[in-house]
């Protein structure tokens, strides 16, 4: 195992194109970007060493197969290279990694499948660029809005089009890049938690049930801005005193919902922007974004609907106006019981301490979930930083993963009949 | 008076360098900048028509004197041409317009002075570029902060030395340009009242007794940032949900100590910042911006206490740290009670409806106010709007304060002894 440790240790240096994994500014690789084609490129080095067959989709995500038989099934697995700003370098890496160990591993023991496996390496998973996540998953799931995408731009005023085509990837095959569903049998990736349940509970293994994801809105308060030096306190119309209130009901309304069921409900004012903001000006404008996350929808929409409640009473005892707009509504994805049943049964057989869990950000998996049955496997990472230089995870992790991922396939893989995945009752 | 009409709306136009006062945008001369300069130089001009002798100071403010006698005592009148981003063209204006307008009625009426009067054009009154206000004004009452404005810079950078400069003002001279007491008498300014009151009760004139200057708070509150997702609700450590209650809380402390006493204390929290201010990140740093304003200082102080102890509060029941500076701690300034009194009296015999009143707002009379005995004349604007390109006054209303500073200028300078100004018990 020690072998496998160090060759983990090499190419996650590899990946993130450093020779150690100490840069205290993390790393900065954006979506179709030159610092994320490099680690691909890293990828497919990788990919060759294992002597995997490796091409580009019409995404510009790359796929490495081992191929034992056209006609067989392929299970892919796969995560993202693709960082935030000044991010870390295992939210991703750490899962294309594990793919491409498990490979490794099962080659190394001289297992002999009967389905074909394919690492895919997705392109622009994170939000940080152009304010849309999971790109790359999004395009073979075929869950990408074209008619929202075209507009985007990212802070340089360079469109999601342009940058993609810098690429070298065209546009219209991008809108052609949807799979057909029985190109692929299954799909699992790895990825490090972002959170601390895991290192709290001591577990090594975490099997995730289901991702929360969020409701989005943009609360956006219209009073009357004026001199703060001129106008009485009872002649003010202050956006900013008539919507505070909202900050804390948001804060108590999620903490009721959850103590009376427990649907892992999360909701957060994360942003807020008031105009003109000056020192000298009454706020006349406000502007709040609330993240809504559950792995129950209707919890969601118990607050959401708490939330407009709220607002109206806010407009009838102040004289300003609230706008509510949903940014984003996305529902629960649920993932497959059986797959997961089967990873921790995996896991549980090489004695990890296995969780079963929610997923309250979310991955590529949460996409390619909507066409194929779907697997998520959590590592600890420290503390449950993530998105950050401080981002950790140790190598033993992604071993155990490894590990988890290689057993799972000695039996997925080592038959099939002409049927679909086999069902669990 | 329909002659003075038709060269006040003339020369309003001059100093704002327009053909006509309707540009939608309204008007953005900033501090030390070339527009600025240019509406200087139309004063010049005006100032040159009216055969005055005109200078510049060592701070950059232009002078128009009337001089009858070098050894008289001297009466200076004035206020700025500078405007905030997208002002409007009365503020400040009025004010140099009306200085200038009462000179040309005395010598239209061949009134024989026997004190010399100034019209003094104030540069860089507005913060609008560098934060920091009435910097001309402040320059000849020797109230600049040269340690705490060298390291001014405006939002491209560049520092308020090298504007300065650029401008032909030498910083050194600028540091010596403190006018010594005995070379003005008395100071007197007009200006648009910035609030509704005078428009509510139907007043033509208002003359202030005091200037609520500001307190101004920052106050920093140190959380956690963390994924939104990922975090669940009793682990959060949320720098916004614990600041916000502190926004109903200034509003309603303020509320209550109106009521008590009536020191028209104004509190509003103006400016909030939340850091990363991204969607899928708890804020974990908000700094929120505090403008206190009285004339009463111990009311200004007793509200501080009271959000110092709140804040306390907040820290008990919270997981965060807040910090409280003081941005600027200004006492209120008193002005001469016996200017006050002969100004309401000229404004009373000329059968203006005239009212006592406070501003709210600073102005450069508050800094002449620090060296020589100083009056201020209010004048209404409609809906109390300000700072904005709606901003506007009839020119009646600069008529009026003309005829109200010429009356009081025609008793006023009409006799000097070696004695200061004769004060009224």
């Amino acid at each position: 195992m020690d072998k496998l440790k160090t060759w983990i240790e090499r190419n996650l240096c590899k990946l993130n194109n450093v020779e150690k994994m100490d840069d205290p500014h993390g790393f900065t690789r954006l979506g179709f970007t030159k610092e994320e084609a490099k680690s691909h490129h890293q990828f497919l080095a990788i990919a060759k060493e294992l002597e995997l067959k490796t091409y580009r989709d019409q995404a510009g995500n790359h796929w490495a197969v081992w191929e034992v038989d056209k006609d067989a099934p392929t299970i892919a697995m796969g995560s993202h290279l693709d960082t935030v700003y000044n991010g870390g370098g295992y939210d991703g890496v750490a899962g294309v990694l594990c793919a491409l160990a498990t490979i490794k591993m099962l080659k190394d023991k001289h297992f002999q499948p009967q389905k074909n496996m394919a690492v895919i390496c997705f392109v622009s998973e994170e939000s940080a660029r152009f304010g849309v996540s999971t790109i790359g998953s999004k395009a073979v799931s075929g869950e990408l809005d074209f008619k929202e995408l075209i507009g985007v731009t990212d802070k340089n005023g360079i469109t999601v089009k342009q940058a993609v085509e810098d690429m070298g990837v065209h546009w219209e095959e991008l809108e052609q890049a949807t799979l057909p569903s029985h190109e692929l049998e299954q799909f699992l990736e790895v990825h490090i938690e972002q959170g601390d349940k895991l290192q709290e509970s001591n577990a090594q293994i975490g099997v995730v049930t289901g991702i929360a994801r969020p409701t989005r809105l943009i609360v956006t308060t219209h009073g009357t801005s004026n001199h703060t030096g001129t106008t009485p306190m009872h002649k003010r119309n202050d956006a900013l005193v008539a919507i505070a209130p909202l900050i804390s009901y948001v804060q108590e309304a999620t903490l009721k919902i959850n103590q009376q069921e427990d649907p892992h409900l999360v909701a957060t004012v994360s942003t807020v922007n008031a105009k003109p903001n000056a020192m000298t000006s009454i706020p006349g404008e406000v502007q709040i974004g609330i993240d809504i996350r559950s792995i129950n929808d209707g919890a969601k929409q118990k607050l959401v609907e708490k939330i407009t409640n709220y607002c109206r009473q806010i407009e009838e005892q102040n004289s300003v106006h609230v706008q509510i707009q949903t940014l984003v509504d996305n529902k629960p994805v649920k993932l497959d019981q059986t797959i997961h049943n089967k990873l921790f049964r995996a896991s549980h057989h090489l004695s990890f301490k296995t969780e079963s869990m929610v997923s309250g950000a979310g991955h590529d998996a949460m996409n390619m979930a909507t066409r194929w049955p779907t697997g998520l496997v959590f590592i600890p990472c420290r503390d449950g930083i993530s998105h950050q230089p401080q981002e950790y995870t140790e190598v033993q992790n992604m071993v155990n993963a490894t590990m988890v991922l290689s057993e799972y396939l000695q039996s997925e893989a080592l038959h099939y009949s002409n049927s679909n995945l086999n069902r669990e009752e």
